[in-house]
């Protein structure tokens, strides 16, 4: 091959990226080349530090700083108890929070349930979830879940975990997008829209 | 903010990447702390060694490994001396070798000249192209800077600057793209086209 051998370990280690193929991966390098010299060395110590800077919560399995029992959702004393959102991913987190809307606590599956990928109840932290739950403090789980078949089935077998136990379960509504126009809008949303009609 | 600042870092870093917004900047982050292990220590060790093990070729300004003089192409013995392409970056010269179609010798610019950015002819290695083709061994030189506004009109101020010197000037052709379809050429391709026809 014609680059030099580290110019190409740092494409194909670019190119093992999601979403970013080979011609991105020789954009992004051949950039680090030549702009801001002190960006790939930042680049570099970041990602050295990425993993054993963080840990997972003890309580919600998000992702939070290493050496830290629980992350500062849990650890926050005004948050609601009696309150707990069950998402996939931290990422998922993320989003939640950045709508200012919700104040109580948080529950990181860490994945959906697949049979294709064989991603089972046992791959997530379902038990974890459950024996949150027998604790008694929490009163309603609101099943957050993406809205895929993946989401849905996960949801379903939640559902069906935790009927058993005297917790009222939620889910996200379904519907319109903000800012969407009804002409573009897909027909299963278009339908679940319908179906969930709320009176004005 | 919410995120801890290991993770922060890394997004903060990751969205000066050019075509790298904060939410790619956060996919690509939250990708590396769930995948595989190995790849963020990778991706840091190849962006650590990324500077430090490539140096710019003294003859052609091609980027190559360091502690070499001279690049791979320029050091070849079997290239032909006597043709000389003219590039604005590294990348130019990999997409010219991938056509298999080229035996002879660069030269990057590290650029082209774009008075509204502040380039200017003593930005690029243009009197370094000069001093090359003063020592008469070049009989042809191949202008390949980009087919753009600041390309051409560094290929007009070469050709001017070169026009003293006894060496046969040729510019790429113009015209229709391989595989494309008449139908959809832009109105200034097709006039190019038309232009520069040739004789079956």
């Amino acid at each position: 091959m014609l680059l030099p051998e580290p110019i190409q370990r740092v494409i194909e280690a670019f190119a093992r990226l999601p979403g970013v193929g080979p011609k991105t991966a020789s954009r992004l390098t051949f950039f680090l080349l030549r702009g801001d010299g002190a960006l790939p060395d930042e680049l570099s110590k970041a990602l050295g530090a990425l993993r054993s800077g963080t840990a997972t919560c003890g309580q919600c399995f998000n992702i939070t700083a290493a050496g830290e029992e629980l992350c500062p959702i849990c650890a926050h004393p005004e948050r609601e108890k009696a309150l707990l959102c069950v998402v996939e991913e931290p990422l998922d987190v993320l989003a939640i929070e950045r709508t200012q809307g919700y104040r109580g606590l948080y529950h990181v599956l860490g994945g959906a349930l697949s049979p294709i990928e064989g991603v089972g109840p046992e791959d997530l932290k379902i038990a974890e979830l459950l024996q949150r739950l027998k604790t008694g403090q929490v009163q309603e789980l609101i099943v957050a879940t993406n809205p895929s078949m993946e989401g849905d089935a996960t949801a379903m077998y939640l559902q069906q975990q935790i009927a058993p136990l005297s917790v009222r379960v939620t889910r996200l509504a379904r519907g319109l997008p903000m800012g969407g126009d009804l002409e573009y809008a897909d027909q299963s949303t278009l339908l679940r829209a319908l179906a969930g009609r709320q009176n004005m």
